[in-house]
């Protein structure tokens, strides 16, 4: 697990092996069932997230009644409600499991105590955060910029390993595209 | 200039007059007309822009052909194309003034150097970026989560300064409301 950490944040962050001991003393990795909850539209989330194994989602419920899904993230990738973890307000969104997942759990305290101990993670934060910002304004942007099949195509070409694992009315849902339209495209 | 760029840094982080001396040593002051491109869709951009007065926004054209914007800025907003700025991509997004503004510019190899020489800068812009992305996530969920009726309002509300000095088709296409439907619901 620890290699696997080092791994990662090596990505963006050259990192020893005490600063990933650091690290790893201030984590807790917890495993989570099929379909469990790892947060509550409501509650205010005092955690960042980081996927180790598994399949995770996060949504809202809009003012229609519709599920609506805001993110995947899969192994290596962070997720948290942001706006309720920085500002400390209720969450506006839910995080679910779509597959048994082991997280790693980090508490904001110790991670504000970790950016001072070592500015190396307040560059990995940065740069993750940045990573994030892009993600979101690329949803945003190839929703807005193309019609529904072409969305679903770039979607499937760029993400496979989502179209894989993760159910159809949920890739339709993220895609906001009618689970109807979405099996009139994959027919064809 | 410098003691209005110090008081906006010590919000997040407690900067001293020689780390701003430093910072501002690095960073270039010009003056844009009334619709002047800052950024135009297609270029990569180096900089990053902080607007010191005035205001801009940022927008681009879908695949219906119809402009949409994406954000407004105004005195103390950063604002750039993050995924051209970071990834060195062709910008999807252009940037235009809507009056005459004073703008910082902060160019790519000189902020990343100044991040190395004060883990201050580090922190700071991990804070932004994560503000930002809060605003992004806030305007998606706003959108998703309300009727047009609710949006504007809300909009208005929350920032009752871009309502005085945007002009009213502009925040229509910001809040993807009609401009029809936006002068029905200032008429009632």
């Amino acid at each position: 697990m620890k290699e696997k950490i080092h791994k990662y944040f090596n990505r963006y962050v050259v990192f020893n092996r005490d600063e990933i001991n650091e690290f790893c003393s201030k984590i807790k990795i917890k495993t989570f069932d099929k379909k469990e909850y790892i947060l509550k539209e409501g509650e205010i989330v005092n955690h960042e997230y980081f996927i180790l194994e598994g399949l995770v989602r996060s949504f809202y419920t809009d003012y229609k009644g519709n599920e609506k899904i805001i993110q995947f993230a899969l192994e290596n990738w962070w997720i948290t409600d942001t706006d309720s973890f920085i500002n400390q307000i209720p969450s506006f969104s839910s995080i679910q499991t779509l597959e048994k997942s082991t997280v790693l759990i980090i508490n904001k305290k110790d991670l504000e105590t970790l950016y001072f101990s070592n500015t190396k993670l307040e560059r990995l934060f940065r740069i993750i955060s940045e990573k994030t910002l892009i993600a979101i304004q690329r949803k945003a942007n190839f929703y807005l910029q193309m019609n529904s099949k072409d969305r679903y195509n770039l979607f499937t070409t760029q993400f496979p390993i989502f179209a894989q694992r993760v159910p159809q009315y949920m890739i339709a849902s993220y895609l906001e595209i009618t689970p109807e339209y979405l099996s009139e495209i994959r027919s064809k």
